[in-house]
């Protein structure tokens, strides 16, 4: 067919892609300082750039920033949101979550900001029409591409979030229009932890998938021979995958 | 190191990423009748209950929709809010919106809706003290990994989104502190569009990623050597990718 494209991938691209998913990590306190070349950024930016949008709106930007002053500024921010979080959470988990490294805003080589324009494509987005979010998700699947691309190529990616938004914008120079999505480090690292640091730190556990599945409506189970192996298949691949085995 | 995994991606790896993320499509015409199995639909859940979540929350939950009946009544949401939306746009749009294929729900043998339970770690989330969508982010994220994932194993999805969303919250029975953040149709493919149906048609062109990309400010560019070398290698990125080598 002239204008579809192969369909078949092989065993080992796909499995190329579950270890992708499954070693991906948030890194926050493992960052080097060896520099990110420009090769290895377009390819991660390119990757972002084919998420999924709603209406083909693309709503996103790509905020590089490099420059000592700007993440000393972010990082300032950081340090203000993250001393009033700790006084949200009660007792024992408020000195568990005081100690935990959080972020690698000064550290990172690179800090990424991606934006959403929500005037990108006119008022009127198809798709957006009934749920106006649309264009933020269009912007969290170009994050998620990056930070994939970005684990296949070596690189770190940590999300930090413990950021007052309006200023976040004032530091960056966005107009009201425009979100900060995702406020991204983005570097080479030491290592990749072989658990997600909350997992290892006892924060929360990897919760049962089976407990996560539901059948025509939330609270529903079903009983028929698919509904049956499928939840048996994904208890088993889910103690695989505990296991390293990916 | 025994707490850390190989962190190196071999070229053909990392090729593979690449190729799932460009020719990852949304699908909405192009679905068969052949029953997606059990194994296939739990690796790509799998793959998505594997998205990095906010405070290791892991919001989501999985509603498979199977029944004809449940399908019947998505559908007659998508077309009243689809007859709401091609009201919205004037003129020429207009007639082109109408023509599209928007969705594929009737089709496609599993529909699936990925949704955002809010209270799935209480009310104080490490990470969502400052921006309270990181846990709907947490759920794009889900969506995106098992889109990525049933591409590289030659199944389609399509993301519907014209529908109301405290219609379709009563459908699937959620409550109040469960959102629905993706309605997705689910299943094999005759085929995979060469390009995304919104650019084929003509409704948007892919923007060229140097506009794209600024440098510690949005507007903001730079004129030094890495900056320069960055948006040479993007252009001529984007120029391969469009032209079908990936």
């Amino acid at each position: 067919m002239g204008n579809s494209i192969d369909q078949d991938f092989s065993a080992s691209e796909r499995a190329a892609l579950y270890r992708t998913i499954y070693s991906r990590r948030d890194v926050r306190g493992q960052f080097t300082s060896e520099p990110v070349d420009e090769a290895m950024l377009s390819r991660i930016l390119m990757a972002a750039h084919h998420a999924p949008s709603v209406g083909f709106m693309q709503p996103w930007s790509f905020i590089i920033v490099r420059a000592d002053e700007t993440k000393q500024k972010v990082h300032a921010l950081f340090e203000t949101a993250h001393a009033e979080a700790t006084e949200m959470f009660d007792g024992e988990k408020r000195e568990t979550y005081r100690n935990l490294k959080l972020q690698g805003i000064l550290e990172a080589p690179i800090n990424l900001c991606i934006t959403c324009d929500k005037d990108r494509a006119g008022p009127v987005v198809l798709g957006r029409t009934h749920i106006p979010e649309m264009d933020l998700y269009s912007t969290v699947c170009a994050v998620q591409n990056l930070w994939l691309a970005a684990r296949a190529e070596g690189l770190g990616v940590g999300w930090v979030s413990i950021l007052d938004q309006e200023r976040l914008k004032a530091v960056l120079g966005l107009p009201e229009n425009v979100e900060p999505v995702a406020y991204l480090c983005l570097g080479h690292v030491s290592h990749f932890n072989d658990q997600p640091d909350l997992q290892k730190s006892g924060w929360r556990k990897r919760l049962p998938i089976g407990e996560l599945i539901h059948f025509e409506a939330l609270g529903a189970s079903a009983d028929d021979a698919f509904a049956t192996q499928l939840l048996a298949l994904l208890h088993q691949e889910q103690a695989r995958i505990e296991g390293g085995d990916f």
